[in-house]
């Protein structure tokens, strides 16, 4: 699904339809037959990333997620990644700064959270909302903002450089979507927790949004480090593509089981004798 | 299984029978069905726990898994929180110290990793190499070590009181199931880059770790903080078990959905109207 779902750096988002289902054919019923099948394969391909770190492997992959609120941030990473060794997935959930984190340079709560050698690391919301949340509610001056995407394209550079591979992914749903997604919170007791007033509020941002979100996808969507923007009015889409598109990811690395290094007859005399 | 596998100050480890299944009746088909049914179990509970965080509560669960090699505490970890969030399980696995943590005290390393309020944090191995494998191979005094026993206990008195629910597990196998895993894993290819010669070494020392255990779970398995010994030849059984003393803490907790802190009537005529 990758060359599907690519952005270019002429991307309009209000061409993307966020009901549509790029690059797979059936519905619902055959992708989440092909989520569990992905399943599988994901596990074994994240097992042979993580054995190649033992060997002296330095190979790794990042997943960036960023969306407006109730796009399925969540849900996508939990289905994509089910089956798959948690102990290999490293996922982040950047929240509000906090007063110190903002004394620093914008990526310097990021840092610390790229994925070491062999891991899966994913990032639900990132340094993107420095230029997302930061445009729309001026908390940064457009100078500031402007430089932002340079330096996070340098940034990303680094850390592909490092061996991390990264992917990109905007999770974009309808208005009229997240109107019946936030109902549906207000709606069932055990999901108020997941409400607050202040989605209300950002929601009537969501125009600003919409722009915030094409610029940066715009001015960051590297070779390197492409984004994606996702259709997810549809949840078992969006999980699936997600998945998919780790799978690429990964399918492209050539991964092998790492070959013995030491003598496996001479251990197995050692073993039998012990 | 809480009051069938909690280790008291004079257990000895010879007698716990390594294939027993204390606490379940069926055999590995149950044992499999019973683990699926507690992970959507173990799923709410678990988002409820994350959820109370969110409305000011410090509560939080750590599950420290100990164990000779080829135990399972990987699989043990991934089986028994499947369906779980992986965003809400924080999970670690501690090895060999590098230089700069072996110039700071043994729980500096240790620290960092606490799960905060909401999460279930995982350590794969912990605090307790510093009195397991430091006293079979005399990495520290014995003076040292003796030392530590309190040290552990005070730590974990400490972690305790700032709201985290500490369950210690170690799963035990029997020196004949070891051998025949690590024969398993010479025999397949896709599983060699799991052994080390290292093992063998360690192997050697069988009754060495054994006493080890022994002394460390009888010298920290306080009423707070208690040692679970998990017979742990069956891998299914290991699993369910783990899974099942979770799940006794969570269902202790009482845990409910956070109550709206805002007016939900009011928040749905804003909606309609957005």
């Amino acid at each position: 699904m990758r060359e599907q779902l690519r952005a270019t750096s002429t991307i309009s988002l209000a061409t993307v339809e966020p009901s549509a289902t790029p690059g797979f054919d059936g519905g619902k019923k055959q992708g989440e037959k092909a989520l569990a099948d992905g399943a599988k394969e994901l596990a074994t391909l994240q097992e042979q990333l993580f054995a190649e770190s033992r060997f002296g492997g330095t190979r790794s992959i990042l997943v960036v997620l960023q969306a407006m609120d109730t796009a399925g941030k969540g849900g996508a990473v939990r289905h994509a990644f089910a089956g798959a060794d948690p102990a290999g997935i490293h996922s982040v959930a950047f929240k509000a700064p906090t007063d110190e984190e903002k004394r620093h340079d914008f990526l310097w709560r990021i840092r610390p959270h790229l994925p070491g050698p062999g891991y899966i690391g994913v990032f639900d919301r990132s340094h993107y909302e420095d230029v997302l949340i930061h445009r729309v509610h001026g908390f940064s001056t457009p100078e500031a903002i402007e430089e932002r995407y340079g330096i996070i394209n340098d940034f990303e550079a680094e850390v592909e450089a490092a061996g991390t591979t990264i992917i990109k992914v905007m999770l974009h749903i309808s208005s009229a979507e997240q109107k019946s997604r936030l109902a549906e919170r207000l709606e069932r007791p055990d999901k108020h927790w997941k409400f607050s007033l202040g989605d209300l509020e950002e929601r009537s941002f969501w125009t600003a949004y919409q722009e915030a979100y094409e610029i940066a996808i715009r001015r960051t969507s590297t070779t390197l480090a492409p984004w994606y923007v996702v259709p997810a009015n549809h949840k078992w889409y969006a999980r699936l593509a997600v998945q998919n598109l780790v799978l690429e990811e990964l399918r492209a690395m050539d991964l092998q089981w790492p070959v013995a290094n030491f003598d496996v007859e001479e251990a197995k005399a050692r073993l039998d004798a012990s």
